[in-house]
Formats: structure tokens, C-alpha cells, sequence
């Protein structure tokens, strides 16, 4: 799944409880590395995160390292409606964000499209969270996965994974520390401090401050 | 759809939303009558509601009145996984709430029960309103309804329907009114101030409050 601006926080954590409920392998996040994960019940922590700094390097690596296809979930002139489960293979989902829907450089990306037919008149399109679950519900099922084992009403869960980073962050690894300090010293050079308080929002503290507490961790 | 104790407000505008997208007839609200729509992005106006004081009345309804199956959104014993499409005709889906699901009564009340299967470790269960779209979006494609016409990437959205009633409440008949103020009358009677107040919540006002508004109308 590539998750590329989706901005509100239930709509995160409620993402990625679906990811966890359908056999989700990665969670792409592209752009900030910073998310919040509210609404996931604890969900968050079994789901594997990859960031990448663009959606092109996303891509290369979900098609030439993973072998998926590209599919983004948009009514597209050309996407087929999800009940005749137009797959062939391993597939990333690439989601739009809650106003706009898939970006055109998102578009130019996918290798395809699916999307999620409406029968009703009163609303232009669904929420973004809701779309992706009933993606991968129904890719879920087209796959075969195996049914996880429940106990009465509820799915087993299991045993808590270790941290490899701090909470709601993408672990870096060296390498990309170093190229982070860099990336951040140019900004601040080249920003000033107005734009960069102009660039924050009511999600989370600002990026560059995450990347200071992450490196004193 | 049967809408009972699902509590938090961005659930149901989120629930109401899907409702809308995927054609539901009526969504029957029991209980209060007072609801919060915030995350419905203007479809509320568009969803038939009908109110019920007791799951038992609605059930009644919709059974009698309506020819529906009452089918549980969820993981019973001889429930059916929603990809087989385990449906045979009109139906009326009845929903638990956030934390515990169906209660005993709604068990009770319905004639079969559908459930999503889950293939991943990290949750023992889906958001319900992801829940509740899922089943809503097999029941319209198995259904066969006609797909809505739509404009570039969104679907075209009906004319914004006449307001019968204040926004967000059923809109109460003469005799419902008066067999309304009948009940208030006798609960102020019987409940001292303190334990109304014990019943307020942060979703909105005090349901007598809201009724007493509606009155002014």
C-alpha cells in the first residue's frame, strides 16, 4: 500500500487497522516520514513501514525489487470496478488524499486502475479509508490468503513485535541519517524560519524536529 | 442499515457517507433519536432516516412492513463470509457498536449473520464503519443496482433534497411528539437532576434538550 498526503489522523490509523486485518506486507510512506497513527488500536505496530523520499523511488522499488504492479485505486478513465478483480499478481495500492484524490504524478505511476463503483446520489466519492479497506478486502480474497485463527467474535492477535524505532516513525537506517542531516541543512539555509512555521500543521510537530528527537534516541 | 449505540461521530458521518454511495434504502436509528454527522461531507441530507425507541419496533418494521432478512454484521458461529455473497433478497444489515460488537438482543433479533474475514496478526477486528461498507458495497454488487453517472473522477451528486426536520434528528410525527413529551414528563418525574447530567455526553446536547429545541421549530 503507498500512502502519498493523506492528512488526517483517524483516516491514517484506521488505514493501516485494515492493512493489518487484510495480510498488508508493507506500508509505503512517501514524503514525511512522520505519521500518526491514531484510530489503529495498536494495529500500528505489526504493520511494516518503508519510507521513501519520492514517489518514483517508491516505485522503482515496489516494481523492480518487489515485482508488483502498480495499481491505483481512482476512478480513472480506464479502471475497472474492483467486484471483477482485475489482478494478476503481487500489487501495490497507490491511494490519493482525502480532497483531490491521486495526484498526476501519481497517475503517470500506476500501471492500472481500479475503483469502487457508487449507487447512490448523494456523495461525489467515498472516504479514502473506506475505499482502500473494500481494495484490499477484495484483493485479500482474489489472493486466497489464509484466514487468521479467532476465538469467539475476535481475531487472534499476535504476539507484539519489537520496536525497531520510535513510535509512528519510520526507523532510518545510517545511511539515510546522514543524507537526512544534510537534506536539513540546506533547507534551513535555504528557508526561512517563517516558511518553515508556515509548513506546519496540527498533526505533529514539524519534521525537522522528529528528526532532531529521533536522532537523541 | 440498523444503527444502534455506535457512538463516535466521525463513525457515523463516515457510516452515512457509504450508506449514500452504496444505495441504502433507510437507515433506521434506534434509540436516541439525536445523531452527529460530521464526516458525512453533506450526504446526510441525502439518507432516508427512520427512528425506533426499541431494536425490537425497528426488527418489527422492517421485517413486516419492509419483507427484509435481518442479517449481523458479525463473526457468529454460523456466520457466512461476505465474498460467497450469502444473500438471497432485500435486507436490513444490523450493526454492533464500536467496542463489543453485537449485543445479545441484536443477536438475537437476527435471521443470519455475515462476517469479513481477516488474514493479518495486528487487529481482532475492523473499524466498524469500514465494517459496515464492505458489507454495503457486496450487497449493492451482488444486487445488481444500477451504477450511478459520474463526471471526470467523482460521481455526479443529486439536488440537495427538502429538510423535513431540524438537521440531524429524525424528524418526529404529531403523535410521536406528543407520546415524546409524555415519556420526558415522566422521566423528569422519576430521575433527579444529577443522574441526567451523569447521562450527557460530548457527542451533542441532552436528548431532552434536543427535543425541547425541536419543539420550538
Amino acid at each position: 500500500m503507498i500512502v502519498h498526503n493523506v492528512s488526517k489522523r483517524h483516516n491514517i490509523g484506521t488505514l493501516v487497522r485494515s492493512a493489518a486485518a487484510f495480510g498488508v506486507t508493507e506500508v509505503c510512506l512517501v514524503g514525511a516520514r512522520q505519521f500518526n497513527t491514531f484510530g489503529s488500536h495498536g494495529s500500528a505496530d505489526y504493520v511494516n513501514y518503508r519510507h521513501f523520499p519520492t514517489l518514483q523511488e517508491c516505485c522503482r522499488y515496489l516494481k523492480e525489487d518487489r515485482g508488483c504492479r502498480i495499481m491505483g485505486v481512482e476512478i480513472a478513465e480506464d479502471a475497472q470496478p474492483i467486484q471483477v478483480h482485475p489482478f494478476s499478481g503481487p500489487t501495490a495500492f497507490m491511494l490519493g488524499n482525502e480532497g483531490s484524490g491521486l495526484s498526476a504524478p501519481q497517475v503517470q505511476l500506476c500501471d492500472a486502475f481500479v475503483y469502487i463503483p457508487q449507487y447512490g446520489a448523494g456523495t461525489a466519492s467515498l472516504n479514502v479509508t473506506v475505499a482502500a479497506s473494500i481494495v484490499l478486502q477484495h484483493f485479500a480474497a482474489w489472493a486466497g490468503y489464509a484466514e487468521r485463527p479467532r476465538s469467539g467474535a475476535k481475531y487472534d492477535v499476535g504476539d507484539r513485535p519489537m520496536r525497531t524505532g520510535p513510535r509512528r516513525m519510520v526507523p532510518l537506517t545510517e545511511d539515510e541519517r546522514a543524507a537526512e542531516r544534510e537534506r536539513r541543512q540546506e533547507r534551513r539555509a535555504a528557508v526561512n524560519e517563517h516558511d518553515i512555521l508556515q509548513g506546519s500543521n496540527d498533526e505533529g510537530p514539524l519534521l525537522d524536529d522528529l528528526l532532531d528527537a529521533a536522532d537523541d534516541i
